[in-house]
């Protein structure tokens, strides 16, 4: 098991400034599993931080070596789960969580090695593999620990075998148009009007149908921002906005339905992502403006309830955020259970790369349609993976390569790895 | 800044053994600011953790180190709120959380010491630092982000300046008579029945009101164990139950009304410290027994909601779990709001010797009453403490000596320091 403290330095050009996050510098705190086999097929995973804080993460994620090493890899590539219970089960550094923030991204990453390396040896990229897995056995990989009274393991079992209905229709239709995207890459707080209005006018030309404003900062600039953005779109393209956690839920409601007349889709991340009370009272208080969330919500416990208390009309997963694949299946499942449509959360370092097998497994053997879903796009840092996303007509074109598309180039991390690789090396030399 | 990983042995002998935590090695992850003042004052702070992952919380503690290195002290003393804001708004770090887990953690140790080095300079034990501040003061050393739904600036200022009435006549009671406690020592779930026997009747003797017993591993062994420790205790002792999240939601409910002919005062972590909504489900099922948590509540958003749904009968702070004084602050506004009591979680490394400040201050300032308030109490470590607490007649005295009672004996940082201090420099050894 190796590590590696990867950081790019975005914040440079101001990509991926929004009202909470001014300067991120997109990091990757990034694992490789190993094997003794003749195969030489290596599991892929990572943390996506914005900076500072990404050696913690890699600090945490390497507290993790000793239930790794030594271990048998047909039985973990055969049962995932068996790693994600021993690690979220290790009664010692649950202490660090339970099963949120920075112990419990460790293990999303390391588990998502395990089913990247699980993909690799089966010779499918990872939604295939989902999406043509037994239902009994996808539900051997669920913890339904703390979910019973919104989804018991029987529900789990129907809502899969009927999702399977008609999946070889899907994946044909899949594999020749794609999965929808949506983009952010015009809407970032830190671009100017002429930047933003060039970059919104080509997402409708590349074949988006969605794209995405930061807002929250100051609300004069957002009106001007929302109208400009409409103009350069028209009237038929949606417009999601993006608060990034900044309000109150007071606040939230007020700046929304100041924005309303100018028909935003969604109002994202309108207030704390712990606030599954203060979310539903601004759905209630903004609707027809639909409310989503997800990108920092730490677990599945947090999904059940904000689900239970009605306060999602867009339910955002992110592949790294918590404990891997198996409690994002865990996820999807509570969001078909509650028929809440799932537009994962993307962009950062390789978040597309990875949450496109979800959203294509929900897509072919869960939720069955692609209607009113669309996963984010962000036009960064994709070419530092040897399988990148591929985007037509505002479309992920289904990935072909075995794995989980995490793998990053060898000399992208070595000329990225903090401090020590190249360009870090000659960038720290130079401020001496 | 200097930081030390602690870690105490005490797997060895089966204390602190619950249902989800069957062999803790109890351990402070260890925070030092020095200054450069002739006073030589330190401000000394810890997060506690059970063991594994002690390190990674260590990295995080030091990630913090950029916020305070040449800092004022005199204006850090003045307005610790300063620090805590700059943590927590740190905005690449902030993407690890945001405000809960590892990264909260250490951001509570480094507040905490800020704050023994403010009461250390002041002369005062933090207690009666707190409890005589001005109210506007302790109103600006709050965050109020998060919270306006549920108390605003002006109601906490009225809080505080309503709890100041009559602080004079409830010093003297306090000095005279210490603030009650409860003892968990008897009731850990590794101990044999007559040992939670004789621990049990000793509590009595030491004059605590209330005792403790771990719960969930097995229902016929708890309904044993409570008769056992009825039996020894009698009637009139309250006995409270601790299932440390053990539970779904319909079983929480099910053991609980098991175990209510028996009489517990109250089931604490009846399931995950996450679940708002599942904790108010389970009150409603188990009434009159009480339900009580917040050892594992990450922050201020959280508590705020289990007040607002009302999912509490007994709010329990920790002192060492949240972002420090500042947010504990806040979470003892909220429940004063509320009107619900405040019941503090302590034991583990020196969480009594904190957490008592914080509810004097409560009692002094705040709330006005001990009334079905208890401190809890584990007789384990202690010692390391250079100002250990002092419980007599089961209650737990003033502390006197300037600080927040954080300092641990040069000595024990020597032994316990891992992996190089002298007992696990020794026994590394021994294994080899």
């Amino acid at each position: 098991m190796d590590t590696h403290d990867i950081r790019f330095p975005t914040s440079r050009e101001l990509d991926g400034s929004d009202a909470m996050n001014p300067d991120p510098d997109y990091s990757a705190a990034y694992v490789v599993l190993r094997t003794d086999s003749s195969d030489g097929l290596e599991g892929h995973g990572f943390t996506f931080t914005i900076g500072r804080g990404n050696d913690v993460q890699v600090a945490a994620i390497a507290a993790l070596r000793p239930h790794l090493l030594g271990r048998n890899v047909a039985e973990l590539c055969a049962d995932p789960a068996s790693l994600s219970r021993d690690l979220v089960g290790d009664s010692q550094l649950r202490w660090l969580g339970p099963e949120k923030g920075v112990m419990h991204m460790a293990i999303g990453a390391v588990v998502n090695a395990a089913w990247d390396l699980a993909a690799k040896r089966a010779g499918q990229p990872l939604w295939r593999l989902l999406a043509h897995a037994d239902p009994v056995w996808l539900v051997s990989q669920v913890d339904f620990r703390y979910l019973a009274d919104a989804l018991t393991p029987e529900e789990a079992l129907g809502l899969l075998r009927e999702g399977r209905r008609g999946l070889a229709e899907r994946e044909a239709a899949l594999l020749e148009r794609g999965y929808p995207g949506y983009t952010t890459s015009p809407g970032w707080l830190g671009y100017s009007d002429e930047k933003l209005t060039r970059l919104a006018k080509q997402a409708v030309a590349d074949g988006f149908t969605q794209i995405k404003l930061k807002v929250g900062a100051d609300l004069d600039d957002d009106l001007r921002r929302m109208r400009t953005a409409r103009a350069a779109v028209g009237e038929r393209v949606r417009i999601a906005v993006d608060a990034n956690q900044r309000w109150n839920v007071g606040e939230a409601i007020e700046w929304t339905r100041a924005l309303a007349g100018l028909n935003p889709y969604w109002i994202e991340e309108p207030t704390s992502p712990d606030d599954i009370l203060g979310h539903a009272a601004v759905r209630e208080g903004v609707a027809p403006v639909k409310v989503a969330t997800g990108e920092h919500v730490q677990n599945r416990v947090v999904f059940k309830q904000l689900l239970q208390a009605g306060a999602l009309d867009v339910l955002q997963i992110d592949a790294a955020r918590v404990g891997g694949v198996n409690e994002n299946l865990a996820i999807l499942l509570l969001a078909a259970k509650f028929g809440v449509p799932v537009c994962p959360h993307a962009g950062g370092v390789g978040l597309c790369e990875l949450v496109q097998h979800l959203s294509m497994f929900d897509y072919l053997a869960l939720s069955g349609t692609t209607e009113d879903r669309v996963i984010e796009y962000v036009d960064h840092l994709h070419e530092h993976f040897t399988a990148p996303v591929v985007i037509r007509d505002g479309h992920y074109t289904a990935p072909l390569t075995p794995g989980f598309s995490a793998t990053m180039h060898p000399a992208s991390i070595a000329e990225y790895r903090y401090p020590d690789g190249t360009f870090w090396a000659a960038d720290l030399a130079g401020r001496q």
